[in-house]
């Protein structure tokens, strides 16, 4: 299925309202009321069996009365009348359904399978389905409102670019009034509701593919399917349209509540976090954020890089900004030596270096400031500019004085993101947007999201990147044994590609001390036996022996140790390997999450997953570049990169490794649970796996 | 002096002004447009040689004609004329004086020098000084507008209960615009400008006691004396007066620019910061936080603890709510299953875990909502309700429908926090707040804000702290020694009480090994050598050794390597002290910061330290309280406290040596640029220093 298959959603050129009503304020009948007053091109159809004439309209008794097929169908019926609906619609092939009732899904176990069947007929007639218990889907650029969204009744905004996608209708309504009184304008808008059929992911795919839309803000609680996601997140990236997503359910509280809220799949929260960030897309914590950085795109040019030059009145606000550069990944470049002696020709005691701070002198002469704007304007080594400006935007005979070059300045620039910090009448900021200048009252949010929109930026230009549709659903692998023991994992792991510590397993003192030899010194025995799990805890590790005699005494001391902890234990000799010193510990790893399949986990293993959290995941398989992107933004990364005087590890070894292992639990997915491999030893040549534990879905 | 001797700048009962100017938009003509305006009670003094009358006023030639002693003098002439006014208003017993002109300290070293000789000569005449360099200060309770700041032109509030107290004019003004806007009204305002005589800790003090100011608001850019405010800020606390501060340069790139612009001592950022907390002042990140916060402070009650109960229509809100709970440090305490019961028996698919989720059917019968939110109000389990209501602030009819049950449910509640978030219309905005219930759109936002006024009640509970004026001046020890050396550091750390690891020094193999069978085995032995700095790298530390034998064998070989290691090092025997085991590595510490003196720090050393900057600070001297809550703050704690198996660290031992330590660093603070102990083993009862550094102030 392509994704203009939506069309039919989206450009109806008809459609049917089963369960019309007269009342405009009634669910059946808003839809109509909205598409009246825009002035929807297409054909509205009421259907109900007892008018003959609604809001104006000649109503139909039935589909069937039609007499020809509409190319979409709004089901606003009670729950009991859904499915004959449904019927009826596909009866008279219908392209597209939505339905606004409640009744399925949400409220138990019976409902989801009512609704289960309404889906599967729908995908069995090609036709695109969306709710049930949805407020629907509309389309400005159209004048198409298959929606009984309350807010409509008040607030019926011209169109724009800003395309809505949210699983909740009360959210998306909301976000649709918040980012409305921001100054966004809309292209599309869809609220998912229980996604029976078409979900968040094919609703992103097919606004990244339509001209009018230039940004995508999502709302999402959960995810059916991780791949179909993940695919519609870089065909977005690949169409250079921003994805601005807010996932809920990233705290444990949080998720508590979502789960009592949604049936959807939730995943781990991290996993959605490194799913949003591989894929480009900028993940807001609130609503306010959400509706910022939509709005920044929405309004100007993505950056072309991540440096910023501020211009002030006042050195406190450059400092807020500076402190927000840093947060937010932008630098500051200083100005050339010859510009700031400029800048200091004009006003004595500007600070031209950045934030260029022009002092309060030029509040009694804004000709001043004018100067030192076009000054900071005409500068090519910024790829963003924040101009503060006070409370100027509030007094039209200020603003008079800075409006004509600001907007001149910029109009000369059009490649730079321009943003202003200040307060002001609603008309100038009004002007300001319509000249692509964003405006924002706080100097620090406009910082944090002219960050966000340098970011974005740059994650366009990563190389296209292949979504699979699924992994595989046969394990690559076969094994005949529920578990796979510690050898087993370490001789697949070995086949995959994983390099482990050289070992020999031997069966008396003297094997072991020539092994030790074969090696070199110093040694690491461990006891063999399939009924000690715990080694080391009955004295059946010896690190550190550094010599034959070591070996011989050690091999003795051992045995005698485990036997009299483990009389019964099946003894089969001992593992003897190198010593490895000098390394840094890390763990490599695998997770099978719910939503994104195989996801693969970097860290330094120990207290720093456990405590510190210090772990990224990537989903499976990932590429050389992204595995030593993984590793490099680890919070721990310096200990890898030679802090504290320590040689720096081998972070090509270790990406190679955690390619090897990507290919391989992305090829036995189906067959895997987890895989950890703890610790790696990361070696300034090289590393080595030392213990690995694999565990197969049940 | 005491904060009344402030009186005369918040409150004169007459204002005489230096430089006065017939033009109100002139820096000397402001202030008495602005108090014409709003109807300043006393008397307004126009100082101008040239003209007899100014803005209908009687003018005088100068101070002296007036005939009588102000209370306040505003100076504003050119720079060069500033001496002379200032002379002329100590000669005519002004009690105060307010200097807006520039060209001071902020303008280089000359500058400076005359600005300390101006407040050196107001300091000896017992006048308060603000400014110079400074927009002013007002007060709306009193209609007096010492200020010439231009937002006051359009934007002259109603009396509120905020003090605003700014360093930088420009932010002040724009914070009191960006408050403005949110519904924020003021008692008092102060930028302090240059601070040469009164700084925003006096103002803070002064505000703390003023009956009608409830919340400050504080923008900081340095502190000059870091005693006097967390005194001021400690007075604030005791008042229960909340302090809401934001301090830039917390970054690098904000730090640069934070010098550039300002001459004040920066100290420490992540000092400022610990400063704060143990203050009880929540320090704000960015100016709409700072705002959001002081504005609930301002009209609401605090909430009596964490407990935060969510009442919505949308279940994605309310997992919105619950992650930021979680961020936030409040709890969603469940309802008794019979409430839930209850709130099921109104509307079948609500949850009434918490979030209570009405559903959506409450939409088309607020009643069904309005019952609901009745059981939440009622529920004596939340200290805090937040109510999402959607869009329907923006419809008289929607309003309607729920504001009479919502005003009544608070008037019966006063004793909780409650807070909309909604998208409203401004006339329910201000119905909202004139109701103490605080308005919102942001759900997020509303929930991050609802817990930072917990902290803050809570910290309004912490038991009262006297802060001292200043280390003392002499430190306690004297030391003839420019340097101190490992040995003596520790000899003066155990006196000061600080456990360190027994030990003896031993002069040969025979000695050491019966040294060693005293202490009890394992033992560590290390070289003693003035000459010899890093003793590892040269073989002169032995680890573990378990017999007499080992100690024997092992003396001659770390003697022999140390010696052809370095052949020309004096030898002084060694050090014999026992082998520490299970221990956790922690490292206690001083920095002697410039603004705050002696700040005591706590971490777990090397790595999490530097990487991980997992490190907790605290003035000096604390007491066990402050120093267990130090410990248990950090990241790392579980490793202290049972995490991975390990044994529990004693922690009333490590407190016991920070307080000890703070001790000793407080009464020598006049000596010492830093101390380090690293490591302190945290042992599973008791622990010890092994090694301490001292640095002398130089």
């Amino acid at each position: 299925m392509t994704y203009q298959s939506l069309d039919p959603l989206f450009s109806p050129a008809s459609i049917a309202v089963i369960g019309a009503s007269s009342d405009p304020r009634k669910i059946g009948g808003r839809p109509i009321a909205y598409m009246l007053r825009s002035g929807y091109a297409g054909k509205i159809l009421p259907i109900n069996p007892k008018q003959s004439e609604i809001q104006g309209l000649p109503a139909f008794a039935s589909l069937a009365a039609v007499g020809h097929p509409v190319d979409q169908v709004i089901v606003a019926v009670s729950g009991a009348l859904v499915e004959g609906a449904v019927e009826e619609a596909l009866a008279q092939q219908a392209r597209s359904i939505v339905i606004f009732s409640s009744g399925f899904g949400e409220v138990g176990h019976e409902g989801k399978q009512k609704q289960e069947e309404l889906a599967r007929r729908c995908a069995d007639a090609g036709v695109q389905l969306v709710g049930p218990n949805c407020i629907g889907i509309f389309s400005t650029r159209n004048a198409m409102y298959s929606t009984f969204m309350s807010a409509l009744e008040h607030e019926m905004f011209e169109p724009g670019n800003v395309g809505i996608v949210s699983q909740s209708g009360a959210i998306g309504s909301y976000l649709y009034g918040l980012a409305g009184d921001r100054g966004v304008r809309f292209s599309h808008f869809v609220a998912t509701g229980n996604e029976a059929g078409v979900d968040v992911a094919a609703c992103i795919e097919w606004m990244a593919h339509d001209p009018n839309t230039k940004v995508i803000l999502a709302y999402l609680e959960g995810c059916q399917d991780g791949y179909r996601l993940r695919n519609a997140l870089e065909t977005a990236r690949q169409q250079r349209k921003p994805v601005v997503v807010m996932k809920v359910g990233a705290s444990e509280q949080g998720a508590a509540a979502a789960a009592s809220h949604t049936g959807s799949l939730a995943g781990a929260d991290v996993v959605f976090d490194s799913v949003f960030k591989e894929c480009g897309a900028w993940r807001a914590q609130t609503m306010e954020e959400l509706v910022d950085i939509a709005y920044a795109c929405s309004i100007s040019v993505l950056p072309h890089g991540n440096r910023l030059g501020v211009i002030t009145p006042s050195g406190g606000i450059g400092v807020i900004a500076a402190d927000e550069c840093e947060r937010s990944g932008l630098v500051l470049p200083h100005l050339p030596e010859k510009l700031q002696a400029e800048i200091k020709s004009i006003v004595p005691f500007a600070s031209g270096v950045n934030p260029v701070d022009t002092t309060g002198q030029v509040v009694s002469d804004r000709q001043l400031f004018n100067k030192i704007m076009k000054i900071v304007f005409e500068f090519d080594g910024f790829d963003s500019i924040l101009s503060f400006n006070a409370n100027i935007g509030k007094t039209e005979i200020e603003w008079g004085k800075v409006r004509d070059d600001l907007l001149a300045l910029r109009r000369q620039h059009p490649e730079k993101l321009v943003a202003l910090s200040m307060r002001s009448a609603p008309e100038v900021v009004k002007e300001l947007e319509d000249h692509q200048i964003l405006y924002f009252s706080d100097t620090a949010v406009a910082t944090r999201t002219i960050g966000a929109l340098a970011w974005i930026a740059q994650a366009q230009q990563w190389p296209a990147m292949s979504v699979p549709a699924a992994a595989p659903a046969q394990a690559a692998l076969q094994w005949s044994e529920a578990a796979i023991d510690e050898a087993q994992a370490r001789q697949i792991l070995e086949v995959a590609g994983i390099p482990f510590a050289p070992q020999k397993v031997v069966d008396s003192a003297q094997a072991a001390a020539q092994a030790a030899a074969e090696m070199g010194f110093p040694v690491v025995i461990k006891v063999l036996s399939p009924d000690i799990a715990h080694k080391s805890d009955v004295g059946g590790v010896l690190l550190n022996l550094a010599t034959e005699q070591e070996v011989l005494e050690g091999w003795k001391r051992m045995m005698d140790q485990v036997h009299s902890h483990c009389p019964d234990a099946r003894l089969q000799g001992a593992v003897v390997s190198p010593m490895i010193k000098g390394g840094t510990e890390t763990v490599l790893g695998m997770v099978n999450d719910p939503v994104f399949g195989p996801m693969v986990m970097f860290g330094l293993g120990g207290i720093f997953v456990e405590i510190f959290k210090d772990v990224k995941f990537h989903t499976a398989p990932l590429n050389m570049a992204q595995a030593q992107t993984m590793i490099s933004s680890i919070k721990g990364f310096p200990l890898l990169d030679g802090a504290r005087g320590k040689p720096k590890a081998d972070v090509h070894c270790l990406a190679q490794a955690l390619v090897s292992l990507s290919n391989f639990v992305f090829d036995n997915a189906a067959d895997l649970a987890s895989v950890e491999i703890n610790p790696f030893i990361a070696l300034p040549q090289g590393g080595y796996a030392v213990d690995a534990l694999i565990i197969r879905r049940s």
